[in-house]
């Protein structure tokens, strides 16, 4: 079975993700293929890593993500392919790949990353402001039909990272920041739940708003309660019951988020 | 053959729909997958029931739709599996089946509904907040590729039902409401075609606006032109040619629409 | 292999799309469906034209494409299924298939096209405002698991076309319009690489605004500078690097663009 995802931000208004398919298939007509996101903001490397890395390792093994969010198209930055433990990425080398580094190197994977120069498995017109089309697709299709990283291009060591901010540990808590802010308006932070596990009851504060104590899930409170919870994916985050704490609280990413020990 | 849809009320945006995927494919890789809608309001139960009642029964027999608006994740409402006539389902029991249920009443259908407690078949790790990934997309993997619904837990018969109004005759006509306002502005209405069928001419009145006489489709009157007329599933609903009924009355879910004959 | 496309106005909001594919899969269950957009402007024709047109040569031969923008809809206006070259295409015959029509002609490739009036190969009941579900995705589905052309209908080659401007030569350079602008707020014209390669140098003009020069990329000037270039399907395009000239510029469809010789 052969599986590809596809995260960009082209939205799905104008065909050029439907488009993206049908590279896919004429090479690998098997191919399941799933959205991931394409309603990135445009050309946010960072949200896209976010939202890529809470994602890929649900997927089958050796299922090839793909991601087009590429504001240095036709520059020199180079079209990548990796496997990074049991996932393979498609990319431009952006630092669209980072959680996914950092995790390999906790988790001890081994991480493969070549540069695919080897314009055989791109198609034949190369479009200067499309790679999406012209070498992601293509390159990702053949990595999925089982092309291997070798014949794809040549390996590499220098890939390129964002800075990805960890939170703070202070005397008496955690300072961390707001990495995302969902459909929802659930605003997430980068700090885990081991990083404040043994700080007990806390009290978490976000542009001036202090919320005291976590609670399980939503409906622990009344609809309108602003809350702070573990996320699905056992970050702190903070919400609101039946509504949008994104929309109450108006923060960015990148905001200071503090969790105190009471 | 394999087929799963979903529904929620996620968006697509943040990947959470994608990480579904990647879950039912690592348990049933052979599924073919359609999204029915994404944007559901959130939390709405009711818009839910709606949009996949008017869908499902189009689908090949025994597609199992897992459905995922879930205002009460984490708390003790169950989640559900169920057999409904010619249709599978699985989602929260907080009454988003419903309209499948008055079918299958209306139809004599078999109903058999499960509380599907058998944690074999969920994720191995279950979040608070997020069941759609981690219970009813794993079981409803497993129902599609033939687990049995015995397996997947106890049978019951206490499953929550919604209120949803019927119209009312009147002396000389019907009175209903409003159901749903769809993204070209049509409001649908609770009235079937058979409930006016034998009134003749009749005048249609929503929000202090009347409309005379229905017609077939929308070439029928000019451009701007609001009209009354039949849905694609036999409900009357009012709509402008060529524009926005929606954006024009301005009508909400629950509005009187009153059908009066001449 | 049977691939089909999906292109319509209907949004994926109401669950519409989901139940073409639901229809489809009950007729041929083999098929992968791609969605190339749901996000046309209602009953914009045209614009369903444009975008289709840019997608479809890049999927696998004999991939049957969908298409509903249709307000015509119930009248007299044909269902019709097309073997134009390569591509197969199903919808309403209001023109939306013309630029497919012209580049058949420009290359030579055969044009087959019938009025599907053989109702063996559409739904059973068919609504008078729904033929996307009740007629084209039977007939598509059916057409792409190999019912020939002759058994889905009449062939007739008085279809209906469309206007699609040209641009004009003038003494010193071309005159174009506005013929899409994307989601990054990309503005595409209907001048083809081709038609000013021999100009050498050129100033490009749109509402008052004037560009000294083309650029291969965006990554060659800096965030928030407008520029020319060409897109990936060779027409003439107008950017804003990393912002939207869509929105700095506010152009409208049919808007004159004018090219001029240094």
């Amino acid at each position: 079975m052969t599986f590809i995802t596809l995260t960009t931000d082209f939205s799905t208004r104008d065909g050029n993700v439907g488009v993206m398919k049908g590279v896919i298939w004429r090479i690998a007509p098997e191919a399941k293929i799933a959205d991931i996101s394409h309603d990135i903001n445009p050309q946010d490397i960072r949200q896209a890593a976010f939202i890529l890395n809470r994602q890929v390792y649900y997927f089958p093994e050796n299922t090839v993500h793909i991601v087009v969010v590429d504001p240095g198209v036709g520059t020199e930055r180079r079209p990548i392919a990796a496997q990074i433990g049991p996932q393979r990425f498609v990319g431009p080398d952006n630092g669209v790949f980072t959680p996914m580094y950092l995790r390999a190197e906790k988790e001890e994977w081994p991480i493969h990353i070549v540069h695919t120069d080897n314009q055989e498995f791109w198609e034949e017109k190369i479009s200067d402001i499309f790679h999406g089309r012209d070498i992601f697709s293509p390159v990702g299709a053949h990595f999925a039909s089982g092309v291997s990283l070798e014949k794809l291009g040549k390996s590499i060591d220098d890939h390129v990272r964002i800075h990805l901010p960890f939170p703070k540990r202070t005397e008496n808590g955690v300072i961390g920041e707001v990495s995302h802010i969902d459909h929802f308006g659930n605003i997430a932070s980068n700090i885990h739940r081991d990083e404040i596990a043994d700080l007990g009851e806390v009290d978490v504060t976000l542009r001036g708003v202090t919320i005291h104590g976590l609670v399980r899930t939503f409906g622990e409170r009344e609809p309108g309660e602003l809350i702070a919870l573990y996320s699905s994916t056992d970050y702190l985050i903070v919400s609101e019951v039946n509504g949008s704490a994104g929309k109450r609280i108006k923060p960015e990413v990148g905001d200071v988020i503090k969790v105190v020990a009471k």
